[in-house]
């Protein structure tokens, strides 16, 4: 927390130019960009007849999740972590998926008590050791638990890896009185960021397939399954053309990234979402010539993919890199000796997940204002 | 913030073997070699004659403050940024040093407003604007602001660069009446992580020199030169016996980290501090032989440097690396085919003080038992 810089930032609330006068650094939301991103992805599923469920990991905010609502098509919400998805319940946010696998005795109790204060909560499964737990658990509850099996589609982190085990767990689920069996999950990761469209295509056909088959087994089984839930911004585009998904698990779609700006979201290069997430810093020491020192570092950035990118307030060209835990080195282009003490320089966020889980707050600008502040009410709780 | 897990947490603070059903993943303090740790460095100092001023940029929690004070030889604390030391003076930690300079409107009237709330509070400067800002803002002040001279010895990142200009800046800190003159500050990060004792200690001896030389004509030139401050862990030992700092800006040596743990900070291969800082993590999932699936990811450890190392609860040899945002992979060594689901498993912290920055509150555990859950006041202050 920043009580102080929140406070000063705060004052600048509807004040005329007053984004030039944040405090820095901050974590700043780009609104015509976020709510260009949130109507462009509401369209593309009213088009394909899809739904929505983003996923709340990326932003871990009850005020981005209420816009994903007001924006159209969203059927709910997805959190990777229990925490996660108690704090957009305290906030009202309902319909949440736990996209892993729930365990152990401190989330049990966790989970029963999030599902008396929600109306839909959903889990996954991919053990029958934990759907005993669960059963056993939601044996007493007003009213069932809502259970998806999860289904291993490549990367081996969680998920039933074979048609018969997938089918054998959902009798296993229909037969528990606690528990509700709604159908499968399959969230291939490992592919949403291959940079072409085409590989990306082809690999997500095939989770695809999986994803078909699998249901059509549970039919022929007698088994319910009108959810196939998965999906990314990575693959949005070819997963809400086929027709097997029933909703789509989009996430970073509101923000975007270093990382997602590099690869080509719709196949013809046009870019159907625009960096919405930036952190601002300013120039906090110029003595050499060719890089300035900036008062932002590795505590304001996550670090675990590509390097932020410059998109204002430096010559284009100029770089950043990590100048220590607190700082960041901008690297000026040939023929720019250096910035003025208090430039503001605006980064895109680098990787938006990680880097938005390092922030409490999200300065929401329009052109020169400031127009809200909104808590990021999710942060580090990743129990 | 993770109010349920915190919860669960804090009803096992005293129950006998409560450490064992601590809900995951958390961030725990080994209380017997943290208190080791402070004993060590207070000792090490005392012998030297040397004062200790804790980084806490590393820690950023009164409640580890108190103990460095507790443990002895502690002058006062560090800071990075101005959100950090308002954390700690809300807490009652006093004698505070911003090692950065503060530059611009919103930082200046925050900076004016701790200065009233604490007893003593340093800041350092780099160039003649900033110390006329200072100057400016606190002529009116009930007493004087106490200023260093910062002075680059290598890292390029603050400072002046010459003996000339240190001097010259001395003398301006001196001239204002707002200001008072307080020494010099050199800190040398890039050299801190050096594998070897000898490697860092030529470079420190270098540094020792230079900063010498510069107290040596602050003191020709009638200018005050009290204090001499910086060093690290990492050249802790060698700046300790050298005598020309007056106190030691250490900042990791309380929790130690992966990347610490691989230099020889004695020289003589000896371990002067243990391991404190750990993640504990359970494996969530296991259905693939040679690897499970924990509850860490990104979003509980700092993924600039090297990876945690896994230190118990997975057999000896033992591997993780990042699975997804909020999930880990441990790659058990040959012979070894999985894990029971729940197995707790504690990390080593790559890099303390990001890592320590992704958490609200440090679980302090010694031996089976919860002792305490210190919260982090300063997390996020990056500002």
């Amino acid at each position: 927390m920043n009580p102080e810089s929140l406070a000063w930032n705060e004052r600048l609330v509807g004040v005329p130019g007053g984004a030039a006068r944040l405090d820095t650094p901050a974590l700043v939301l780009d609104l015509d960009a976020f709510e260009a991103n949130l109507a462009q992805m509401a369209a593309f599923a009213r088009a394909q007849g899809v739904k929505l469920r983003p996923h709340a990991k990326t932003h871990k905010s009850v005020t981005v999740a209420r816009r994903q609502l007001e924006a159209g098509e969203v059927v709910g919400f997805c959190c990777a972590k229990l925490g996660e998805a108690e704090a957009l319940a305290r906030g009202g946010i309902d319909g949440i998926l736990l996209t892993a696998p729930v365990r152990g005795e401190s989330k049990l109790g966790r989970l029963l008590a999030l599902h008396r204060a929600l109306r839909e909560l959903f889990v996954v499964v991919e053990d029958p050791e934990n759907v005993r737990e669960l059963a056993a658990a939601f044996a007493g509850a007003d009213r069932p638990l809502a259970v998806l099996v999860v289904v291993d589609v490549g990367s081996h982190r969680f998920g039933v890896t074979s048609l018969e085990a997938a089918v054998e767990l959902g009798r296993l689920v229909a037969a528990q009185p606690g528990l509700e069996l709604r159908g499968i999950q399959g969230y291939a990761g490992r592919i949403q960021h291959l940079r072409s469209y085409e590989e990306r295509a082809a690999a997500t056909r095939a989770v695809n397939a999986q994803l078909a088959a699998i249901r059509d087994a549970f039919r022929a089984a007698g088994l319910p399954c009108p959810i196939v839930t998965g999906s990314g911004t990575g693959t949005h585009d070819v997963d809400g053309r086929l027709g097997v998904f029933t909703e789509l698990q989009v996430g970073s779609y509101p923000f975007m990234d270093v990382d997602y700006l590099a690869c080509d979201l719709t196949g013809d290069g046009t870019a159907c979402f625009r960096p919405a997430l930036f952190v601002w810093t300013r120039v906090v020491s110029n003595r050499h010539r060719g890089f300035v020192t900036t008062d932002a570092g590795s505590k304001c950035f996550a670090m675990d993919g590509p390097a932020p990118l410059v998109a204002a307030g430096a010559p284009p060209g100029s770089t950043y890199a990590m100048f220590g835990d607190q700082f960041g080195r901008i690297e000026l282009p040939p023929g720019h000796d250096g910035l003025p003490i208090g430039t503001l320089v605006r980064c895109i966020a680098p990787h938006c997940d990680p880097t938005v889980n390092l922030w409490d707050h999200l300065v929401a600008v329009r052109g020169d204002g400031v127009e809200a502040i909104w808590p990021i009410e999710g942060r580090g709780a990743v129990a």
